[in-house]
């Protein structure tokens, strides 16, 4: 089936998303090549990341589908673009952690690198007016960004199951997932689907052996060429992961 | 039955704790004129302070107790000086809020002053290095602030129940309760119990009909005397509930 894009429905920091001509349920998502972090206030342009992040998490998500988890993803097309099914997004990012990095080491006042007995889930409230606060529960319930307790309790669930398949991925690869984040979406039948995308923008991704760090933290922190470092972990999914 | 002071134990912000001789289950709380705010990077001493909020946070406690609230009080001494169970204490804040007020209102990206349909309650993990970060259930338990779910579930509940008796507290007294922190500890039993101070120095409160604040948020955000709002509280409270 071909698809034709439509108008351009919303620009985020990340994509561009556009409607899909007689295809009210479906939506075209671009990958941009832009890089931003603490809230926007550093901002980047690299040539090819989004194109890297594209084939990066049309994989992810294709492993995923393949584990019975129930994304967005429809059709890969060219030049960094998907086609998707259109949800409506949960306004919360969901993050799990495997292993303390960045500020949430800092604001336990733990080693960066330290292995979390079980996984931590947390939610973000997405409004870039607020900087996207870190919310309890009882918070994101108060901003009536989740239905009820149930549906925040189903929304950890479905990350934690996420986390267990992507922690396999990356493993075969020699690439420990340190922490990620999710947003999720309720399809036309009102079913939480996973949403978004799944990159080294979204994740902390370390070589195993040497631990040097393959995401976006190269470019919050300054730590060297950052498409090398998400190339790498393209080069290796392709290796690895073919038959996807 | 008369006590004697043993050694100091331990100096906070805002109260000494001293062993009480021949009594090992029980402490001695001296409330300081020290006023403390945004982690302690704003200090001043107040005369007079320490003895106001501990008239005050003692009727409070007796209110309280004749609710059927179990809490650490046991006598009133002179020279703003408690009797108190000793407690192995619960490192978190246990913060309930009717009205939106200061940073949270800020978080939320809503006005001051918005009534709550119901109360939010929300634990912040108590330490001083770490500026006593808020964190969310999973986070107190990773950080082993509570023995599990269960115990934090019943703090919430113990905090809610105290929420609904200072409600009618203040109210009796044309004060609007708008939010307080509470700490909870473990008797010798292993029963969780309400520990600490009740005061201004610990709670929103605002007149109900001129909505002047009467509490520490005078001194946090300069709106004049400390002591004279905190004077008009117990000035109330001694009229009203002088019974107790």
């Amino acid at each position: 089936m071909s698809y034709e894009l439509g108008v351009l429905l919303y620009e985020g920091k990340a994509k561009q998303i556009y409607g899909v001509r007689d295809h009210e349920n479906l939506v075209a998502q671009k990958f941009k090549d832009s890089l931003t972090a603490f809230n926007a206030q550093k901002k980047d342009e690299v040539s090819g990341k989004g194109q890297t992040n594209f084939e990066i998490a049309t994989k992810i998500f294709k492993y995923l589908e393949s584990k019975n988890v129930d994304t967005h993803f429809v059709k890969k097309l060219p030049e960094a673009c998907w086609i998707t099914k259109k949800l409506d997004m949960i306004p919360l990012e969901v993050v799990v952690r495997n292993v303390l990095a960045g500020s949430t080491a800092k604001k336990f006042g733990r080693e960066e690198g330290e292995i979390l007995e079980k996984p931590l889930t947390e939610f973000f409230y997405k409004d870039d007016d607020l900087g996207d606060p870190f919310v309890s529960d009882e918070q994101a319930l108060f901003l009536k960004a989740a239905k009820d307790l149930d549906e925040l309790h189903q929304l950890k669930k479905l990350a934690l199951v996420i986390n267990r398949n992507l922690i396999d991925f990356f493993s075969a690869i020699d690439i420990t997932l340190v922490d990620f984040k999710l947003e999720f979406g309720r399809n036309k039948e009102g079913k939480i689907i996973l949403g978004d995308e799944i990159s080294p923008d979204s994740c902390r991704l370390w070589d195993k052996t040497s631990r040097e760090k393959l995401d976006k933290d190269r470019f919050r922190r300054d730590l060297g060429p950052v498409l090398e470092g998400y190339k790498e972990v393209l080069s290796r999914i392709e290796k690895h992961w073919s038959h996807l």
